[in-house]
């Protein structure tokens, strides 16, 4: 039997350890830190074996998914180097993939990353709210490293499958991180910065379902946003940079009561959007996540 | 038998005619301008009634509610001022709440004007995507007028019972106006700048469920929208150059690489949405909507 070591089982890691069982002949290994995820792991049968131990998995696994935050992945890559079973397959599931890529060029010559990024979450964290049906019809995005096999990138597509994700996308790490800057790091940034607001707290009453769709991502987990935004600090700037610009064109034409640039900003965005929203219903069905 | 008198039978309109059916001892007769509206307003029994001269009805009418855009509002009350039935009351849906308040100033004594505000809507417009579910457990904003009368604000609340609104808030036109700025318009300018983005038809593949979120209001109608900013200036400014502001503080942060900077600001940020989300879900078990 084949292995599988998950390392990380929190809200991704714990879906994928779930979603993974049963995929061919792979035993999936779960590697956890604390006591507390230990038994809630073992209480929804997360894995099909646990260990708080991953270094001693490491020269059996044939696949190793790296589910922790971005500086938990690129030390984990550095601390164990050399542990790793020649010919196996590593992937990662974090938010940003340049700098994850980086650190993957250091390791042995027949190790193959692949960069992941599932394009799925929950505004909740944690093995208690993991699932194995998360990634049902999401986005999966890879960065194949320069040496990637097409083996793995075959078992990895089998992978997803599996796991029912909706389409994979393969791209390379700097326009991962691009993209990615401005469809979902944006919308972070934006809804913080809407829940900074005095207002917060004395709107109560007066919230439509467009605040609470806009704000919904804020509540955030601090510590792995810091790492994604600064990892990603060039791209993130220039999408910032270029929303402030756009409001603050909306802001002129609006304080200058010049309705007729107004109206034809409004008509050409919301053309946009309605164009965007007949090519997804036509071309595309998956259901975007997170 | 008394009468409401539904002017404009769009999507608020037509699911208001349809949420009032059996209203008391009330006819609900809905007030249409296209041969296309009737049809459609017809065939799904939008109203017990239809017409398409609201002029007609108004001397017998003991409710009025008018349902056009601000400008469509404000010149109905102008055109037929005179033909209000003495002692009626009058209620209208528009966002914003100051300047039709002004208008309704105008109205002869005894005709009672009170602000409405659903806070309910789809990303679709019009009768087709009318129905009378639309405001089940959403907030209805009321500003009552200097001589509305306690009988009044009674019938339009059990108005909002029937029509299962979840709650009833009663404030001023200009608190209306500034906390609407915040929670509703300044969502509204958020994401048609973000569909304004070159990235918007590159991104395919890419968009989780927080862009989604934050761009499906971009689909709007850009002439009503229009209406709605410019009737709000001042505020709407305010709230979209607060928002600048506080985005050039994330962006310098992270251009910066000062990481606890930026781990603070998102602690704090998320710490307020995680308490407001605690809040709502322990006291408030209203859905907001749109």
């Amino acid at each position: 039997m084949k292995k599988i070591l998950v390392v990380g089982l929190g809200l991704i890691g714990g879906s994928l350890a779930m979603a993974l069982q049963g995929f061919e002949d792979f035993e999936v290994v779960g590697a956890v830190r604390s006591q507390a995820t230990f038994e809630k792991a073992q209480a929804k049968r997360a894995a099909d074996r646990l260990t708080f131990d991953p270094a001693a998995e490491l020269p059996g696994a044939d696949v190793v998914v790296l589910c922790q935050d971005p500086a938990g992945i690129i030390a984990f890559l550095e601390e164990h180097r050399d542990r790793f079973k020649p010919g196996c397959l590593i992937w990662d599931v974090c938010g940003v993939k340049t700098a994850v890529m980086e650190a993957a060029g250091r390791l042995p010559a027949g190790v193959d990353f692949i960069g992941c990024h599932p394009m799925a979450g929950k505004e909740v964290s944690g093995i208690g709210n993991a699932e194995g049906g998360l990634f049902r019809n999401t986005h999966f995005i890879v960065t194949p490293g320069p040496g990637s096999t097409r083996e793995h990138l075959d078992l990895l597509g089998r992978m997803a499958d599996w796991c029912q994700f909706g389409d994979v996308i393969v791209t390379t790490p700097e326009r991962h991180d691009e993209m990615i800057a401005y469809t979902s790091q944006l919308m972070h940034v934006i809804a913080v910065s809407v829940c900074a607001d005095e207002g917060l707290f004395s709107c109560k009453g007066f919230e439509g379902g467009s605040f609470r769709d806009c704000t919904r991502v804020a509540a955030l987990d601090p510590a792995m946003w810091t790492q994604l935004f600064t990892l990603n600090a060039p791209a993130l700037c220039r999408a910032v940079g270029a929303l402030e610009e756009r409001l603050g064109q909306y802001r002129r034409v609006i304080e200058a009561g010049d309705r007729e640039a107004l109206l034809s900003m409004l008509a050409q965005a919301s053309g946009r959007k309605k164009q965007i929203d007949l090519e997804r219903a036509r071309g595309d069905d998956v259901r975007p996540s997170f």
